[in-house]
C-alpha cells in the first residue's frame, strides 16, 4: 500500500480520555476513531491487523474440528426469556423492541442462539461431539465506556460452543480448545497466563474454567501465581493460604479501649502496638437477590482483604455490595469501629477460615472511638459461619502449602467454561443416547475477545515512540521509506516496492512528500516490524540501504542485492 | 471436510413462509437456521459462501483502490441528526436508548458515520479521491420480514464511500467501481444486468445512480430493456415511449353517458366499442410530507399505470399513496367514476404527458354509473401539470424511440449512488480545495448485498432437485460420496480424499453410514458443482469412478489414475 493512496492520519494529541498505552498509542496512530461513547471505528490499518488475528484464531479453530456459522447480532428475547436469562442479564444487555413489538436484543454472548441452532440440526449422540463456533460483533451497554477497544461497547468476538454426551468427552474437547487457545495466543506472539478462574454465573461450580490473560502493567486483572509449582490462577479464584499465622492464644479478659479518631485497623494497631493481623476487620455487606436483601457482618484477619466473589459464590445470591454508609446508620451500626459483639440486632456473622476462632483480637467497639480488646470468636460469637473468603496476595502460599506466590497483572482476553447442562436443560434441548434414551446434552463455551487482542498486544508491546506490533498481527510486515525527491530515486524505490511485495512482504510504503523526521516518526508511532530506508544520499554513495528493527532500534545498512535475503532473514527471526 | 464430522442436517418439509426457490432450497439443505422473525443464523457450509462472496467483493474492491475498514453496527443517533435523517429514514431504520439515554440506532447505512471519520482523517484535496469500504451486518426493521434472506431483518452489506473534489474525479471513480461491480458479479457466475435507477431520497435528480440486477423469474424488480439499443432501466425509472398513439382528434361536445355497474375501463370501453387509450383512467393521490396531506388528481391514458415514483419525485414529497375509500366520499369523489370535469372543489390536475390534450376521450361523470364522452383536456381543464407519470412496459419504445423495449424480472443486489454533496453539506465536511479554500467534497456510495446474492444465485441457479451453486461461491467444489462399507474401500476413500485436497479441491467427503439414493440426495439438493462417486462395486470391477455434473446432470467414468486431470479439466469448463 502507497501512503500516498491511503487514509492515514497520525494525531500529536489524544483526548484526555486515553488513559491508557493502547487507547492512546491506538488514537494517535489513526488506527481507531471513535464514532460514539465506547464505539469506535476501525481504519485500515487497524482492521488489517483485526482481520490477521481472525485468520490465526480461524484456522486453530478449525484444526480442531471447529466449525463457523454466523449467529445474528441482534437476537429475539424469547430465547433468553426460554433459558432464563433475559432478566438475570443485567443492564449490559441492551434490549429493546422491535416495530412489531417483540423483545429483542444485541447479543452480549450467544448460548441461547447456539443451542436453539444445535436442537434444529444434531439429533443423535453419534453426532457429537459438535464445535460450532462465530466471529462476530456484540456489545455491552457500559454506562462508562472506557480505555479505548478494552472496554468498548461494540467489539468483535469469537465465541465457540461444544455439545457432548458426557463429561469424559467435554473434558476432552476443553483440553483441545484449551491448546489451541494456546496456539493461538502464541502465534500471536503475546506473553500470556493461563490461569483457573471463576465459573461465575456461567456454569456449575465443579466445571472447569480458565482464563487467558495477556501480562501488562497495565491489566486489570491480577494473577496470582507461582512458576515453580506450575500455579497460576484469577486473584477472584485463587485459593492459597496465607502465611503470618502466629496469634495471640493467651488473651485475657474482653475489655473496652479508647480509640478517638481511630477508624482504621492501621491507627488502631500502631497505637495498640499489636500487628495487624491480631485485629479483625469487620464488613457489612447486603446480599442482593431480586428484590430481597440479607444484610451480612464479614469478619477478617486485619490486614486481610475481601474477596467479593468468594462471598457471593458462598451466599449464592445475585450480587454482593458494600451496606452504604446511611443505612449503617440506621441499623446502629458505627462505621469503622463495628464488631461481632455487642450487635444492635441479630445478624449473619461469616469468619474468613483463616482466622483462629480460639485466638484473642482486637475489634470495633460498636461505638464511635471505642474498640475492644481480647475478642475470641469461639468464645464471643455463638454462631458463625467459617469460609474461606480473603483476597490471595503475593507471598501466600500455593494450595498445597509448597511454594510462595508472587502477583502480576493481567488483561483477559479468552476465557473458557464448561457450562454442562445447564442451558440444554432450562432450554430442554435433546438428543438421544446410545440407548435410543433423550438425554441433554453437556455444553462448553469458549470466547476470544478479538479486537480486545489487538488492545492488549499493544499495552504489553509499546514503548514511549509507539506501537511494537507482534509480527503476526502487525497491519504490514514492512514499512519502506522513501527520502529523496529526484525521479530516478523515486523509480528506484518504485522497483525495491514491486520486489519486497513480490517477495512476499507486506509492504507500507511512505511515498509522502515529507522529511525523515516525519516519517520516522509516524513509522514508530505505527510499530511494523522492521523498517526499511531509501535515503538518496547514501544509496547514490554506497549503494546501501537502511533497516531499523523496530522492538530493538538496531540499525543496520545492507546493499541493494542483500536487501530482501536480510530482510527474510530478519523479519524470520523477530 | 468429512460430513461424518459436520454439523449438516437436511429438511423433506419446508416451512409455508418459504414461498420462493431460494428461501425454500437453504432450509431444506439445512444452509441457514431461522433464529427469529428475519433473522437467519448462516451454518457451516453456507457461511463460506458469504465467505467467498466476500473475498470477491474485497479482492475487486481493493483494485480499485479501496480501503477496508470497519465501521459500528451501532451508530450515535446524534450523527443522524447531524445530517437531518434521524427523523426521515422511517420505521425500518431500528432506534433505541442505551442505557445513559443516548440515541442509538442499528445502521441500516452508513453515510453519516463515514463522513465522520473522513472528516477527521482528510484534510486535502490532495488525499482524494477516497475509497472506504465495509462489509458489515446491517439491519431493517421490516414489519413482516419474508422471502427468507431476500428480505431478511439483518444481514451482511458491503457499502463504500468514496469522496471527490468535483464531479469529473466522481465519475471517474464511479466508472472504475461500476466496472469493479461487473467484475464482481461476472466472477460470481451470475447472470445480471446493470440498469439505470431512481436515486429517490439519496442524492439529487442529476446523480448518475445505477443498480446491478441478477436476472431470476422470481426477481421484484422489473427491468426494461433493449439489447440492440444497450438499454436498461429499473422500470420505476425508466422513461420509454408509448406506443398507440392514435388518438380521436374529431370529438363532439361533452356529454353524460349512462355506465350502469361499469367501474373499470375495460368494461366502459367494451360497452362504447372504444380502444382503452381513449379513455382517461384517473387516480386520486395523497401526497404527504410530515403533517402535510395534499390531494391530487391524476390523469392517465386508461391502459397505463401509474409510477408512484415519478409522481412523488415530481411533487418533492415524503410519500405519495392512493388516497383511501372513505376519504374519497368524503371529498364526493365516486370511485370509479371520477373524472377532472366537475369537480366538487378545487384540486391539482396532473396530466401525464402521453395523453394528447386536443383530442376526446372517455372519462369518469363525477357521479354513480355515469361517465362523460368527448373529454378534452385542454378545452375542459384550465389548470393543469404535465408531466410523464406513465409506467414503463414491455412493447415500448426506448427514449429515442427507436427500439423496442421488453421486459424480465431482477433481484437487486447491488446499487450505486452518486451522492453530490447532500451529507457534506448537511453535516459540514470540509476539506481545503487547490487554492487552500475550504469546500464541501462530492460523494458517491456503492453497496452490494452480500447475503442476498447468495440467495440471488440460488434464485437464478436451481432445478428441482436443488440447487446449482456457480463454482465461485460454492461451499465446497466437490462432493465426494463414498458407497461401500468394506474397510478397503473407506481406505481407498480416505486415500482419494486426500489426493483431491493436495490437487487443490475444496472437497466435501460424504462418509456417512448411509445409502447411495440418500447421499445422492444431499448431493444434488447442496448442489456442489461436481460429485465424484466411489462405488465399492464399480471399483473393485473396473477401476473406476463416477463424475456427476451438477448443472448438466452429465455422468462419466474414470479410472482412479485419471480423476485428478479429468475432474481440472470438468472444473475449468463449469
Amino acid at each position: 500500500m502507497k501512503l500516498s493512496k491511503s487514509v492515514w492520519q497520525t494525531y500529536k494529541e489524544v483526548p484526555a480520555e486515553a488513559q491508557i498505552p493502547s487507547h492512546q498509542l491506538m488514537m494517535r496512530a489513526g488506527l481507531i476513531h471513535k464514532l460514539g461513547s465506547g464505539l469506535y471505528t476501525y481504519m485500515p490499518f487497524a482492521y488489517r491487523t483485526v482481520r490477521k488475528i481472525e485468520q490465526v484464531v480461524r484456522e486453530e479453530m478449525d484444526k480442531v474440528g471447529g466449525q463457523e456459522i454466523l449467529m445474528n447480532v441482534v437476537t429475539p428475547g424469547e430465547l433468553w426469556q426460554e433459558s432464563g436469562r433475559w432478566e438475570k442479564m443485567g443492564s449490559l444487555m441492551l434490549k429493546f423492541l422491535d416495530k412489531a413489538d417483540r423483545d429483542l436484543c444485541i447479543s452480549p454472548t450467544n448460548e441461547e442462539a447456539v443451542a436453539d441452532v444445535f436442537r434444529s440440526s444434531v439429533k443423535s449422540y453419534k453426532q457429537l461431539p459438535v464445535n460450532l463456533y462465530q466471529i462476530n460483533t456484540k456489545f455491552r451497554d457500559e454506562i462508562r465506556p472506557r480505555f479505548g477497544l478494552m472496554r468498548a461497547r461494540e467489539f468483535t468476538m469469537k465465541d465457540a460452543y461444544t455439545f457432548h454426551m458426557d463429561y469424559e468427552c467435554l473434558d476432552r474437547e476443553y483440553e483441545k480448545i484449551y491448546q489451541a487457545y494456546e496456539n493461538i495466543f502464541t502465534r500471536l506472539g503475546l506473553k500470556f497466563s493461563v490461569v483457573e478462574a471463576d465459573a461465575g454465573a456461567m456454569g456449575s461450580k465443579e466445571s472447569k474454567t480458565h482464563e487467558f490473560q495477556v501480562t501488562a502493567e497495565t491489566g486489570e486483572d491480577i494473577i496470582i501465581f507461582s512458576d515453580e509449582a506450575g500455579y497460576a490462577a484469577n486473584v477472584e479464584k485463587a485459593d492459597t493460604k496465607r502465611v503470618n499465622l502466629e496469634f495471640d492464644k493467651i488473651g485475657g479478659e474482653l475489655k473496652d479501649v479508647d480509640t478517638p479518631n481511630m477508624g482504621t485497623i492501621e491507627d488502631v494497631c500502631n497505637f495498640l502496638k499489636k500487628p495487624e493481623h491480631h485485629s479483625i476487620k469487620s464488613l457489612v455487606y447486603s446480599a442482593i437477590t431480586g428484590e430481597d436483601e440479607e444484610i451480612v457482618l464479614i469478619q477478617l484477619l486485619g490486614d486481610d482483604e475481601l474477596n467479593e466473589l468468594k462471598l457471593k459464590n458462598f451466599l449464592g445470591c445475585e450480587e454482593v455490595v458494600p451496606t452504604p454508609e446511611n443505612k449503617l446508620a440506621k441499623l446502629g451500626l458505627p462505621k469503622g469501629f463495628i464488631g461481632a459483639v455487642d450487635l444492635p440486632q441479630p445478624m449473619r456473622v461469616i469468619f474468613d477460615q483463616a482466622i483462629d476462632l480460639d485466638a484473642f483480637y482486637v475489634t470495633g467497639g460498636m461505638k464511635p472511638d471505642l474498640h475492644k480488646e481480647n475478642f475470641c470468636p469461639n468464645k464471643h460469637v455463638k454462631e458463625k459461619d467459617v469460609v474461606d473468603l480473603r483476597l490471595a496476595r503475593k507471598g501466600d502460599l500455593t494450595p498445597d502449602g509448597k511454594h510462595v506466590v508472587d502477583e502480576k497483572k493481567g488483561i483477559e482476553v479468552g476465557h473458557i467454561f464448561q457450562l454442562g447442562d445447564k442451558y440444554t436443560k432450562a432450554m430442554d434441548v435433546k438428543i438421544l443416547d446410545q440407548n435410543g434414551k433423550s438425554m441433554h446434552p453437556l455444553m462448553g463455551c469458549y470466547g476470544i475477545g478479538v479486537t480486545r487482542v489487538m488492545a492488549a498486544a499493544i499495552e504489553q508491546n509499546h514503548d514511549e515512540n509507539g506501537i511494537i506490533w507482534p509480527k503476526e498481527m502487525a497491519p504490514y510486515d514492512l514499512y519502506f521509506a522513501l527520502i529523496g525527491k529526484s525521479d530516478e530515486i523515486k523509480e528506484t524505490a518504485d522497483g525495491i516496492y514491486e520486489e519486497l511485495k513480490a517477495a512476499g512482504f507486506d509492504v507500507l510504503f511512505d511515498d509522502r512528500k515529507a522529511g525523515p523526521g516525519f516519517k520516522f516518526k509516524d513509522s514508530d508511532l505505527l510499530g511494523l516490524p522492521i523498517r526499511v530506508v531509501l535515503g538518496e544520499r547514501d544509496f547514490k554513495e554506497k549503494g546501501e540501504l537502511e533497516i531499523v528493527i523496530r522492538r530493538t532500534n538496531e540499525k543496520l545498512f545492507v546493499k541493494k542485492e542483500e536487501l530482501i535475503s536480510k530482510l527474510k532473514e530478519l523479519y524470520a527471526q523477530y
